[in-house]
């Protein structure tokens, strides 16, 4: 496989991170995040979503969704997203098993929901026979490329907690989404209302590990029971502290999220005037969704591996990332052309 | 933290399995288990387990454990292990609520389960008010440092077997039991009876990652759902399977288990004489357990981490791992010493 | 509260129902459906249902749906349903909380699922992301009063089996459909392909204890255990079982069913041309469903119990039992108009 | 079947309570414990237990003991009783699956938990790794018909209260041990620091239908919830309630176990110095453990139906009830006395 736009983790990891795993492996630590490298990286969290922030380390993003969500419910309730969200669509109904809740979907066009989209859901709080709603939960960016605004944001914050519910977002691409509103971390998530947090690493360079974050230590009380149980505690857990001090560490994150934004831009503006090629979401992360003549697709993807995300209407999905070269994408706009003509 | 005998997850990742991570940090693969990567590795499983095998990376040895419970049982199955059992013991509780199993218990002494502890369990199939027992669980080598022979667990498959029920192995440190025993995997393992198999790596010299191997393909139909709905699938899964390969790579792995063993061996020798230490259990892997006077330990422990084992009787476990050295045991006797004066 | 058309289970038990375990309540009898009543009624299911037929007793509704569904399921799976569906709506999450599964839902207008509504969530299959869907459930009468023919029930009992799908067959109000269909139980079930039946007897007339139904064997192997783990087995079983026969002696049931039926479509007769009044789903069994205007129906509620089905729509829900009477609807039928002018 | 000793849960219903379901069998009612007879119940239940207390009706035991599990613990908690207790011994594994809780048990030869039992479990506080110690499960009376004091209950409750704990009860058979201590429930229950309650009614008289009861509101503010997800929601509610209201009128609660506890008594004195017969537990309620010669009970129990608690000790169970009579017991003696020859 030379290149991929399939998704942003067929990258490998960032030399940097890499080189902080080997320097990590000096001697004895303990291990189960009572090391020093946990710490340290714990403070580094602090530093961007303050002191009342909670963080914990788990192992894949699939794994952040479900534990903020364990946390933030009981069986009984009921959980809202988008039809689009990876919780709902791509995690083999683990909120479904892991929190006993129902999931509740909406419909959006573009991946980011409203209140309009929630309200309807917002019903039979108090009757015994259906479930209640509790959470919220929003991807940002979204899975289809787009980001909220940190208002668009609140103003499903005071919906929720109006309603004695919690905002979660799975911010499995959250830096994608920083480095396009241009903001810290904190402006579109803990400022605006958001209760808890999936915070994403490996989409945007590192091996692996995501991070959970917590905006009010109520949340977290039990969270070291539920991590360890839900089998997401990790042994060596300096090895996944110490990517994160080398991810903070210069902006790296901010580095990596902007350059695979710019490709995507950069994809994008090459092909949107091609004849029979029609971008369908705005571009505001990495992601590039397209439809586009099924032959073109077809002849296309022997060449360079992508994903069709709907064979119904055509449409693919070209994902950059943090190692994304512009010569790959001149490369794969060069070999559209010809399958198009 | 200089020196550790508090754990073999204390340590860090052997050289060789880090420069692994370097060396597949090349370009594009695809996520998820789908890379040539993971091909190869399920390759060189079989190459040891037979062609039967079915081989499924998961994160932690949490996790080996559960999913292998999850793919054998149903809810109104239980589930019968040592006291001791790190199933039981360590993991909050895991197996039950990702089971709905009862886990049932026997106390044993030296960590190894026999029929005679098992039979008193093998009571009420086919009454509707009784959890079925299902599975036998044994750890090898168990968490007390001792070390089933295949004779052993043989018997035990046996067991299960005559009982439509299954025989699963807690391999966290299989590798130290093979270097003890002199075997191949397979010859204590799937050649005896051993239906799933949790093989450890990570307290062996791997950053992370551990497989799960089902020898009969009909137990693990389902396991690729079961595995990503329990939050255990690792999208950028080279830099698990690369680890593995040099795991295997001129047997590192029984290089690494040896040594361990030997070191504990060394520890063992050298304190066993020693007025007032007494070794409770036969040192057959990684593990020295020892009973030694309060103030001794209290005294050793603030120069050298190591775990109280029982607060009641003064017992406490000491650990040896791939990088363990003679000088590090030679200073912890030497201190030991100073301490029983 | 004079008379009700809330529900039908806000009507009591039938006579010959209540004097059966009056009938029963002689001697010492073995629980746990080990008696003689069990036994026999057993025996009536069979004749209804064939050889090949297995029914086990549960205490309400939700638990016969999600006992059904655990039996046909594993939590990897997804059960789709129609949107208005008593398990999706009235349940609060039991089916997810108790399978683990993912519930899909489609809006159909008349609570009946076809082909075309389905066929959108047949997807993913062998994709280790998604949810793999194993069950359709339909409910025969739907919770909109509307009623499948046998053949629509086979079409979808064929698209289930092709794609390696269970049929679930929802049948809390399954003795008004027969009734309406005028049809053996038989030729609406089994004999069309539905491989697992909530069959409901309280809602005409039991005091309590539905009945689930497998039509192959080999789907309820392990059922005694499901049922007796899901808190569902009745130890005085004998009046559970003696209550069906009672239920089935000279057709009681069938009279019950064809009676509420009767009911319905007189009520719905009368009303129907009244000003302001539509009636917005076919009554085929024993509910009318009608919109009015709001003053009117707010009105008419203080006088005769009855639910707003949907405030936005100003939909009312009106319920028929076994002992509903024509006075009553004449009674009731009278205010209304009265409250129309 | 004339007699059976084999379980209390072999008699059939007083007659009193099947007469106040006919009583209660008059015109319509709402459902769901919405009911003036639930109504009504209730305020029985706070006459016995408090104003405080708070009640809910439930199918069945072993959804009792459960409920009251789920509604005091999460999934990272461990549970502890006896050995003997019903919830480990004979609910199949329920309490793990729908609490996710481990269940860890002690050994006490009467079937009365002591704080010398429990301490052993009470360790790893704060240890993330251990599921947390949360909840002590007594039986009142136990399993082998043995009683606890206030006293004893208070030692219980204080242990428990002191670690952060709640004090639960299996009063499955709570009338027949408030007539042996000849106290009002309350003595012994929310008096003496329970903190809920399973409190039962079938297995003296009733015809199905337990009660939960929480004494502190907090433990149940969205126990509706968890009750109806639980499957343990009774539509024709009044008539679970209408029994309860029968079995507190004029204290038949208190006759038939009074009753049942004098049969017990008069049983173990006739039998308990015939040769051969070893009373193995003091009758302090229903139920006479003896040990007695295989022959002899293997030609007995073809006579009179009674089950063998252990067939390595050849200990029987027998069972006496609200309806056992005299005549019975005398008949039954004979006959053993006939088999000890």
């Amino acid at each position: 496989m030379k290149t991929s736009f399939g998704s942003d983790n067929h990258s490998g990891v960032h030399p940097k991170v890499l080189k902080a795993l080997e320097d990590a492996n000096q001697g004895y630590c303990l291990s189960y995040e009572e090391d020093e490298y946990s710490a340290q990286a714990g403070r580094v969290f602090k530093s961007f979503f303050g002191d009342q922030s909670r963080v914990y380390f788990v192992f894949n993003g699939t794994a952040a969704n479900v534990l903020c969500l364990q946390a933030l419910t009981r069986p009984h309730h009921s959980i809202i997203c988008a039809t689009t969200a990876h919780l709902h669509q791509d995690e083999c109904g683990a909120p479904e098993r892991f929190t006993g809740c129902k999931v509740l979907t909406a419909d959006t066009g573009d991946g980011k929901l409203t209140p309009a989209h929630i309200k309807p859901h917002l019903t039979g709080f108090g009757f015994q026979h259906h479930s209640q709603p509790k959470v919220i939960s929003i991807s940002q960016s979204t899975e289809l490329g787009t980001v909220y605004t940190p208002e668009e944001i609140k103003e499903l914050a005071d919906l929720a907690h109006n309603h004695n519910m919690y905002l979660h977002m799975d911010g499995s691409r959250l830096a994608n989404a920083a480095a396009f509103l241009d903001l810290p971390f904190s402006a579109f998530t803990c400022d605006v209302g958001v209760d808890a947090l999936s915070f994403g690493g490996t989409k945007n360079g590192m091996l692996l590990g995501e991070a959970v974050l917590f905006f009010d230590p109520k949340l977290s009380q039990d969270f070291l029971y539920v991590r360890k149980q839900s089998m997401q505690l990790f042994s060596k857990s300096r090895f996944v502290a110490a990517q994160y001090l080398a991810y903070f560490k210069n902006d790296l994150w901010l580095e990596n999220a902007q350059h695979a934004n710019r490709m995507a831009r950069y994809l994008a503006d090459k092909v949107s005037n091609l004849p029979g090629v029609q971008i369908t979401q705005k571009v505001e992360s990495n992601a590039v969704f397209a439809i586009l003549p099924k032959p073109a697709y077809q002849q296309l993807v022997k060449k360079h591996f992508f994903y069709v995300w709907d064979e119904l209407t055509d449409e693919v999905r070209w994902m950059c990332s943090f190692n994304t070269q512009k010569s790959y994408i001149d490369a794969f706009v060069n070999d559209l052309k010809n399958t198009l003509l």
